[in-house]
């Protein structure tokens, strides 16, 4: 705790990632990304706003019990009492308490502008409020982190009052004071000039940390040139989402922290699954994976093959400005999809299957994922599709618990304005022609239970295994007519979770594709036999 | 000319931008982007590498008769000559005279390992070469940019050598040495100290370039801290498009140059073209615009109103960086969850619905965006739907062009294994009752066709109007079955796009909630009356 302490890595993905336009987590969604970011081994993982979000009230009660993290800690986010209350009594402070995280964060204005204008109320009444509601979380022997809203623009217009707050704060019993450039103006001498003058000005060694903003689009360095004026708390988003042009990246801010500045920022053997990560965050945030992003992106180290390939690979290290394999990336020399060899290996060795001594295995499969990620597949967030595949190529072809004939769905709305699915799915299982027919509340979950009452006769251990979630996205959309669609599938049974992955230019028929590998997994998770595999 | 030289702002979109992965510029498009880039007014386009790339050739040739430039002058890029050879021999270099451009940027290895190691020859004939080179343009009266590649790397390798190059290059005539973060590794700091020493080094007032790559995230940042280091040329390329994650976004440049550090970099009245221009490259490039992109994305100036609505409205100087207005771009607030009465108003006064005068309008409206979004719906991104319920309110009832009867949609995966999509549509339209069946290579598409099929004729502004993006999130997935599933459908005419949202248990159903309404509100704007209204 005490090593672990000297410098935060602070992701907020979750609380002001999520005011990205366009995004909106289920609470399932928000305990996944958590799992992710602890895996990931970040620091402090802020959760959301208890008490201003319903959704986020309940994402702590269930975290209590459904969330197992290793590296992390949960903190909720909140404001300072509200003014001329008292704090026992704010409501908003209350369900900040009842989230029961070991730290929370606050938010305060230091910005005598935003104090009078915005808040409407005094200078000292602020500064008490600030005091106030530190101490009654420090009392009740909560961490405390103080994020000074506007903090950079405060400190213009009225220096001495801006550290005021940041001095009530520390007097109070904050950990760390964040300094937050709440509207993103900031370029990073300004910052480096900021930071260097409040730690002279406050003495000693503040805690003192920054959060960013990106609509300069310097949200990354602005963070970098906090840490090298002596800043040991940063926070970040995963992809850099959030409101306006976002938040700083937190995989560039691991990125250049590690491999630039020498700062070991995350435990051991983390590194490598920064990509994993973040397309996992994408595919669950429903935004497609930026492919030029720094350290993460698809595309962050490829060249495009010119006069110089065979330099590059001869020489990698005169091209690429670090090795691609410490953060889980690959180099690409040919315009061709990801997915390496390597990473094929990594992926396949997390799952449990060890390909290291079957190098046709491997090569099989990384050039099946090629051709299948070239196609609009994504393996990032469909381990069990993964698996699948990975499995049939281990096993020497595909294992289906059955064979498709054909299917029908139909939707209608009636005249009385109901609106009915029904689905008739022909298939063969064990050596017999099986027709089924199953109704739902749409397209998908019609042809699911069609699907399911077919095979649930051969195959009893299906009768526990359900759709939890189901994601669609449609690939470059230029024209919706020649788009392709991407559908994640998520199904659960009575221990876990799996997801699964199907590819077409149909809707329907990309479900149908994820749908058969969910319930093919469930067959194979089911069966005892496999336990001892 | 004299003034225009104490700075340079140097776009390469059309060279290193068009290395990045995915885009493929034809002759035309790139002299409409040439043509883009001198009306936002940049001072020089790099147009390609005649001699190395046909097309560019046949670029350089065309731009002589079809492009009529007003602020920029045409560079064309090439490199030093072949080792060993007489320049005049070189037919790379011919080709780059041959281009005819007032001036010519050089590219030069500055880093010794590259000299030995990819060049394969000595430092002395890597000097000669350039030295050669430079003094060949500038006898034939061109104006010479020298590249400096890898001089970050190659300065902290071996500063000597590094600083050999850049002095060779000035004594040779060069205008501008530039230095390049070839592979994108530095962090503002470091670009800083370099910078500096360089100058100090070199003596007198150098005239230094600086190119960024984006592989830490800090292509903007090292850029400007260049420039505050005393670089008086920059090279970016439109939305930081380049190889691996990019270049240095010019747009971004401009904006922190121009209103962080009072640099004057364009002619007046073409910063508020930034947004225009930007988003016209991207069409042009075929990349969607990136929503979240400093100064000119969409969403750059989005906030999710929230508490502070009011507060936003009253002062927004508190909340933006900048004006929006100054780089073309508007402020929109975000109609979400915790939407109030401001944020309606406000809202809707960007659509140029002034509801200050209709209290009543403003609370059934308030009321009803209330209701919907506890029930999934959402209008952050869905302006026209939020445009249509707000009408709908003033006009006292909504105004749909068509009432349905019913829909049946049919989706068949054969035992042939064809995937085929229909549906039939039964509609009421100006008192006729309509039926009309559409195919499609989905659910959704075949619906859109019956329906557009059925109003085509009553509406023939509709014939113009096409699905262009749709994407699907469920809500709430703890069970597939009580799931809600919202789809937002994006749609396009010959002007402009618009979204909207539905939301239903059954995908189908929700899909037509929100294609009715994209063409409700396709018909609505097709309609001449409109234009007044």
């Amino acid at each position: 705790m005490r090593s672990a302490d000297e410098f935060h890595l602070f992701d907020t993905t979750l609380r002001d990632g999520a005011q990205r336009e366009g995004v909106s987590y289920s609470v399932t969604d928000k305990l996944a990304v958590a799992g992710l970011l602890d895996e990931l081994g970040v620091r402090f993982i802020e959760g959301g706003w208890p008490g201003a979000m319903p959704k986020d009230t309940e994402f702590f009660a269930r975290a209590r019990t459904e969330l197992d993290l290793r590296h992390a800690e949960l903190v909720a986010f909140g404001a300072t009492r509200k003014a001329g209350a008292r704090v026992a009594d704010d409501p908003q402070v209350r369900a900040l308490m009842d989230a029961e995280t070991p730290a929370v964060c606050l938010v305060a204005k230091s910005d005598v502008r935003h104090v009078e204008r915005a808040l409407r109320t005094s200078r000292e009444e602020n500064l008490a409020m600030v005091g106030d509601t530190v101490a009654h979380f420090v009392a009740a022997g909560r961490r405390v982190f103080l994020d000074c809203e506007h903090f950079f623009d405060g400190y213009a217009a009225d220096p001495g009052y801006a550290l005021e707050v940041v001095r009530t704060a520390f007097a109070a019993g904050a950990d760390v004071v964040v300094l937050c450039d709440t509207n993103g103006g900031m370029l990073p001498s300004g910052v480096a000039r900021t930071v260097t003058e409040v730690r002279e000005k406050l003495g000693g060694s503040p805690r003192l940390g920054m959060h960013a903003q990106n609509d300069t689009s310097c949200a990354v360095a602005n963070t970098i040139a906090a840490v090298e004026a002596g800043a040991m708390h940063v926070q970040g988003t995963a992809n850099g989402y959030g409101e306006r042009p976002g938040n700083a990246d937190i995989f560039a801010i691991i990125g250049n922290l590690t491999t630039k500045l020498g700062h070991k920022v995350l435990p051991d053997g983390c590194l490598e699954k920064m990509v994993r990560v973040s397309h996992a965050i994408a595919e669950i945030a429903n935004i497609a994976p930026d492919t030029h992003q720094a350290y993460v992106g698809a595309s962050a180290f490829a060249h495009k093959a010119g006069l110089h390939a065979s330099a590059i690979k001869v020489d990698p290290d005169l091209y690429n400005h670090v090795d691609p394999a410490i953060v889980g990336n690959d180099m690409r020399i040919l315009v061709t999809e990801m997915a390496g060899r390597a990473s094929v290996e990594l992926k396949s060795r997390e799952l449990g299957l060890d390909l290291a001594g079957r190098p046709d295995v491997l090569s099989a499969v990384t050039e099946q994922v090629k051709r299948k990620e070239a196609e609009g597949w994504s393996f990032e967030a469909a381990d069990a599709s993964f698996e699948l595949l990975v499995r049939a190529a281990l096993d020497g072809g595909p294992a289906r618990p059955f064979t498709l004939e054909s299917y029908r769905v139909i939707v209608e709305h009636r005249e009385d304005g109901a609106v009915v699915s029904e689905a008739t799915v022909k298939v063969r299982v064990r050596g017999e022609r099986v027709i089924a027919t199953g109704e739902g509340n749409g397209p998908v979950n019609a042809l699911d239970a069609a699907l399911r009452a077919a095979l649930v006769r051969h195959y009893p251990g299906l009768s526990t295994v359900d759709l939890r979630d189901y994601k669609v996205r449609i690939l470059e959309g230029s024209h919706g007519t020649g788009a392709v669609t991407r559908v994640l599938v998520e199904s659960g049974g009575e221990q876990h979770n799996w997801t699964t992955v199907g590819v077409h230019e149909n809707v329907v028929e990309a479900s149908w594709h994820a749908l058969v590998d969910a319930l093919t997994y469930g067959v194979r998770n089911a069966e005892p036999a496999r336990a001892g595999s």
